[in-house]
């Protein structure tokens, strides 16, 4: 794990809310509307030059953020809440700037985050509410709860989720697809079933196919010694499918209180 | 105020939720994407011969409903259930069906409707989170929040509101634009502020433009003499402008626990 070296100029530390149902996603991509390109874009326009925009991670098209963090570095002298407002200013409805922090040059969201939670929603009945209905995956099928819920907390742990994971994920911190999770749990909140996970990091799919194998489960296909066997190097392919990117929400990330390196 | 004769065949009364924000309100509209159009469309495609669908009442575009009622006349002998998913099937997400019943042949959703509850809700805080920006209408200013609960009780009672209502309302019931409110409140709920109106019927915009009035109220514009003034006949001109569709719900609709001539 390498630390980028830090630019000259201001490290602006920012907390982002959006609606992903428009976008192909938090990372730019050409000729494809994104967060990342969102933000890039606003503050290019207030830097008058180019600006890259660091994420504590991807998320999906379609998923959703109540607090995903982002780092740049700009020149700009602009105080930080005339600096958030402007951003806003430029910025679609669908993602908004909650905060805008001066931080330690060294700040990097993705290097720096000890935790991010996820939370992942099923609308449970048989007529999804039409204002819900890009925030949660409609799943109205019988479905065993209770078996899910007894097998949610499995995840905890270290674990090498290779087999969470999607087929062409490259992991940018290495080889190894290992991660600790430190609470994994489903809840009848309801009617959503509600799967809230905490881990110190997730592969390209990952939560979606954690939450994925406990539909399985749900349905009578999976059971605790088949999970175990996933949560095993060396699986052989893929644990199940990825449940769809709407129901999926970033919560939050957690830093240390004191950024690393900090004066 | 006249009933339609009764076509032969089966009435059903339908109980629809839908996000307007897509729409251009309930009525058909050439060229546009309606409510009404969507369902007749649905309708169409059941019983193979165009179907007409009559409501409790307009919504304009962005109006959402939460149990918005309606009704058609169809042959098909299809059972209840089966006809609301069946229609389910054929309309957008953002339009669902939530119950589909079979009542007496006069039954009119707009002629025996007793009451209707609206709700219109501003968001109060700086920042709209994205995924609520549909269903409110972000109002950061100040606002003198108290003198506004404390004038959203003079609506009650038989009123005229021709100064509350569209300047092109063509009143289908006769010239009159006499309404009663039985309730009309103000509540702060959390991050929101809620008007909440129920009354016996309401003129196009009118409750956006009960709402209108009562932010220029807020801003000091407007005092309980004012509003006074506003609601007896023959005041010339506008009450103030209407306030977005977007912030606006159709709650419910109550009517009779019998229909008129069932048998």
């Amino acid at each position: 794990m390498t630390t980028p070296t830090p630019a000259p100029g201001r490290r602006i530390r920012l907390t982002v809310a959006y609606d992903g149902t428009d976008f192909a996603g938090w990372q730019v991509q050409p000729g494809l509307s994104t967060i990342q390109g969102e933000l890039e874009r606003a503050l290019a326009a207030i830097e008058g030059a180019p600006v890259a925009v660091a994420g504590s991670g991807r998320t999906d098209a379609g998923v959703h953020a109540l607090a995903q963090v982002a780092a740049c570095t700009i020149q700009n002298r602009i105080p930080e809440d005339n600096l958030r407002r402007a951003i806003n200013r430029l910025l679609p409805r669908s993602i908004r700037v909650l905060e805008a922090r001066e931080v330690h040059p060294a700040f990097h969201p993705r290097f720096d985050a000890l935790a991010k939670t996820y939370e992942y929603r099923f609308w449970r009945e048989e007529i999804c509410p039409p204002l819900q209905r890009f925030a949660v995956y409609h799943y109205p099928y019988p479905l065993d709860e209770a078996r899910m819920a007894a097998l949610a907390p499995l995840y905890e742990g270290e674990h090498d989720f290779t087999a969470f994971s999607a087929a062409d994920q490259k992991d940018e911190l290495g080889l190894s697809k290992v991660r600790r999770i430190f609470s994994a749990r489903l809840a009848r909140e309801g009617p959503e079933l509600v799967f809230r996970v905490r881990g110190n990091g997730f592969l390209k799919h990952m939560v979606r196919m954690l939450a994925g194998a406990l539909i399985e489960a749900g349905k009578g296909n999976l059971d605790a010694e088949a999970l175990h066997v996933r949560l095993k190097p060396g699986f052989p392919g893929k644990a199940g499918p990825a449940v769809p990117g709407r129901g999926l929400c970033l919560v939050s990330v957690e830093y240390p209180p004191t950024p690393p390196g900090a004066c």
